[in-house]
C-alpha cells in the first residue's frame, strides 16, 4: 500500500521539459476517431460531426486532495482521470479526450512520474480515453496535478442539474460513504505508522472502503445503461462533495425542493460496521464525505418501471415545489432542512 | 507597477468554493455561438459543425512562472490567458473558449483574486473568448494558474509544426527579445527596491520591454492577415521558449534543416540598447529569451509576394534539407549549430 521508498531513482534534472513529456506519452494510444492529433504540436486536435462537445476540469494538490503518504502514485493517476470524466458522464455523454498538466518539485524522480502516468494510462485504456496534451513543469513545493476532460454527446442526449420537476424522482448510483471512510482508515494508519513504522497496515476488514479512496471508477456504464433502459433522466449531477452538496446543486438551478429519505440511502456493509467502529454517523457520511463518484440524477416518475429493478439504481426520493424547501427525512419520519456540508476547498 | 498592499482585504474563508465561483464568474459574457452553455454545470458545452476543435492547456506557478513582486495580479491573469491563446493562433485557428483553474493559499485575499480575474476577463472580452469552467481550490503555498483553451480553425486551414519544405521561407512576426528583457529589468528594480524600499521604479527607458513581459498579446490579428493576404503557412508554432527551441521544433517535426541569418532576426531599439546596457548579446536574447508570444511560420517560396512588405513579417531564413542541419549563420557569414538552449522547467 505505501510507495516503495527504495525504488532506483533517475532525477528529473537529467531531462529537459520536452523530452519528458515525450518519455512519459510515448505509451499513449489513441482510441477515439475524433482525436485528430494528439500530443506534439500547440494543440491537439479534435473533430465532432453534429454532437455537442463537453468541457471540464479539475485541480488536485498535494496536501489539500491528496497524500502521497498513502496514496500510490499509480492509484492518484487514475484517480485524477477519474475524476474529470465523471464530471462528462453526469452530463450523459462519453469522454473522449483528457489534456494533464502536472508540476512537481525536484523531491520525484523519473520513476515516481513514470507510475503516475502508469495509472493515467490505464484510467484512458479502461475508458477509452485519448490523452492528447498538457503540460509538465516545476513546483516550488510538492505535486499538483490539472486534468481537463472533452467529451460528446447528441444535443438531444445532454443532460444538466437545471431540468428537474416537482414529482420527479431522485435516483442515486452505486452506494454511498465509502470514500470518505476510506480516507479516515488510511489517516488511522498513517498515524499508527508514525508511532511504530514496523507496524504492518490492518486493512482487511475496509478492503472496499480503501478501495473507493484510492481507486474509484466513474460511471461510465451508467451512461449506456440509461440508454439501454431507454431513460433519459431531467437532471444529473456526479457525487464528488457529498449527497447534499449535490441535492442542493440540483434544487437550485432547477428550482425545486426535495424530500430524501434517510432509510433509503444506498449504505454498503462496510460503511455500516465501520461507521459503528468510529462513532460516526451513517447517514452524515453519506450526506457529507464526498469522493464518491456515483452519479445522482432525476427521472420522470413515468420512467419508475424501467429502472425499479436494477441493482444499481436507488430511488432515494422525489423533488417538490421550491417553497418546500430541501428536506432530509429521517427514519423518525422528522424532517430536517438539508444545508451544504461537504468539502470547502477554502477554509 | 508594484502590488497595493495597502487595499482592503476580504478573507477567502468568508467564502465557500460555490460562492466563490459565483463571484469571481459574474462579470463573465459569452461572446460565440459554439458556447452553448457555460459555467454552472458539470461541464461547458460546446457546439461545432464541420470545424475542427483545437485543445491546449498550460500551467504557470508563483515562484517558477511568475513573481508578484513585480507582476501586477490583474497582468498576470491577462498573461496566462494570452500564453494559450497564443498557442490556438499558432494553429492558424481561433480561441474560442476557456477553462481557468487556480489555487491560492490564505495569504490572498477576495481583493487579489478579483484583480486575477479582472484580468482574466479583460482578455476574454479584448479577444471575444468565453470562460466556460474551471476549478477553484487552496493550496499550501503561493499561487498557481492552470488554464485550457479550447478553438476552432477550418479542417482545410490547419497548420501543423510538421509540414514545412525544404527551400521554404522561415517568417517571425513582430520583433523578438523584449519580454526576456523585461524580466531583467524588473528584477533589478526589485533588488533595488530590497536595499531601499523608497526607491521608485526607474522604468522611462525600458517601457517597451516591461510591456512585453507583463502584458504581452497573442497574435490573433497574423491568423487574421494570414487569410487576407491569402497565405496558408506549412508549418507554425508561437514563441514561447526562444526561437532557437521553436525552430529545432520545427525542423525535427517536418524533418528538414534551417539556415537563419542572424542580420535577419527582428529587434525593438529597446531591445538593443538594454543589450548594450547589461552587457548581453541580443542575438542570444532573441535565440533564447522566451516568452515573445510571436508567431514563427514556413511559407513556400511562392507566396514571397505576397508578404514581403508587409511591417509584421520578416524573413529571416529558409529551410534546407535535413542532413544540412539547423544553423545559424552569423554577420560574419560563420555557420554555427543551433542547440535549443531555452527555458528549461525542470532544471
Amino acid at each position: 500500500m505505501l510507495e516503495n521508498k527504495d525504488q532506483s531513482r533517475t532525477s528529473l534534472s537529467n531531462f529537459g521539459e520536452f523530452k519528458l513529456i515525450e518519455h512519459l506519452t510515448k505509451q499513449v494510444e489513441i482510441h477515439n476517431k475524433s482525436t485528430i492529433k494528439g500530443i506534439g504540436d500547440d494543440c491537439a486536435i479534435l473533430e465532432y460531426k453534429n454532437k455537442q462537445t463537453l468541457v471540464t476540469t479539475d485541480l488536485l494538490i498535494e496536501g489539500v486532495h491528496f497524500d502521497l503518504g498513502y496514496a500510490p502514485l499509480k492509484h492518484l493517476g487514475y484517480k485524477a482521470v477519474m475524476v474529470n470524466l465523471s464530471d462528462v458522464y453526469a452530463m450523459n455523454g462519453i469522454a473522449k479526450q483528457i489534456t494533464v498538466s502536472i508540476a512537481v518539485s525536484n523531491r520525484f524522480s523519473l520513476e515516481a512520474l513514470e507510475e503516475l502516468y502508469a495509472g493515467i494510462n490505464l484510467a484512458c485504456n479502461s475508458y477509452k480515453v485519448d490523452l492528447v496534451g498538457g503540460d509538465t513543469t516545476s513546483s516550488t513545493k510538492g505535486m499538483l496535478i490539472s486534468i481537463t476532460a472533452i467529451g460528446e454527446v447528441d444535443k438531444e442526449d445532454v443532460v444538466c442539474r437545471d431540468g428537474a420537476k416537482e414529482n420527479d424522482l431522485l435516483v442515486v448510483t452505486g452506494d454511498l460513504g465509502a470514500a470518505y471512510l476510506g480516507l479516515q482508515v488510511l489517516e488511522r494508519e498513517k498515524q499508527v505508522f508514525a508511532v511504530n513504522p514496523n507496524a504492518q497496515p490492518e486493512l482487511e476488514n475496509y478492503t472496499y472502503l480503501v478501495e473507493r479512496q484510492l481507486k474509484p471508477e466513474a460511471r461510465k456504464d451508467i451512461v449506456q445503461l440509461l440508454k439501454d433502459l431507454e431513460v433519459k433522466p431531467t437532471s444529473m449531477i456526479d457525487i464528488s462533495d457529498g449527497l447534499s452538496s449535490e441535492i442542493l446543486h440540483i434544487c437550485k438551478q432547477s428550482k425545486v425542493g426535495c424530500n430524501l429519505f434517510e432509510d433509503k440511502i444506498p449504505l454498503d456493509q462496510q460503511v455500516i460496521s465501520t461507521c459503528e467502529e468510529f462513532n460516526l454517523d451513517s447517514t452524515t457520511i453519506a450526506l457529507s464525505g464526498g469522493e464518491d463518484y456515483e452519479l445522482l440524477f432525476t427521472v420522470s416518475q413515468e420512467d419508475f418501471p424501467k429502472i425499479k429493478a436494477n441493482p444499481n439504481l436507488t430511488v432515494i426520493g422525489h423533488m417538490t415545489e421550491e417553497s418546500a424547501g430541501v428536506n432530509l427525512v429521517t427514519r423518525a419520519n422528522q424532517k430536517i432542512e438539508i444545508i451544504a456540508q461537504g468539502w470547502n476547498a477554502l477554509d
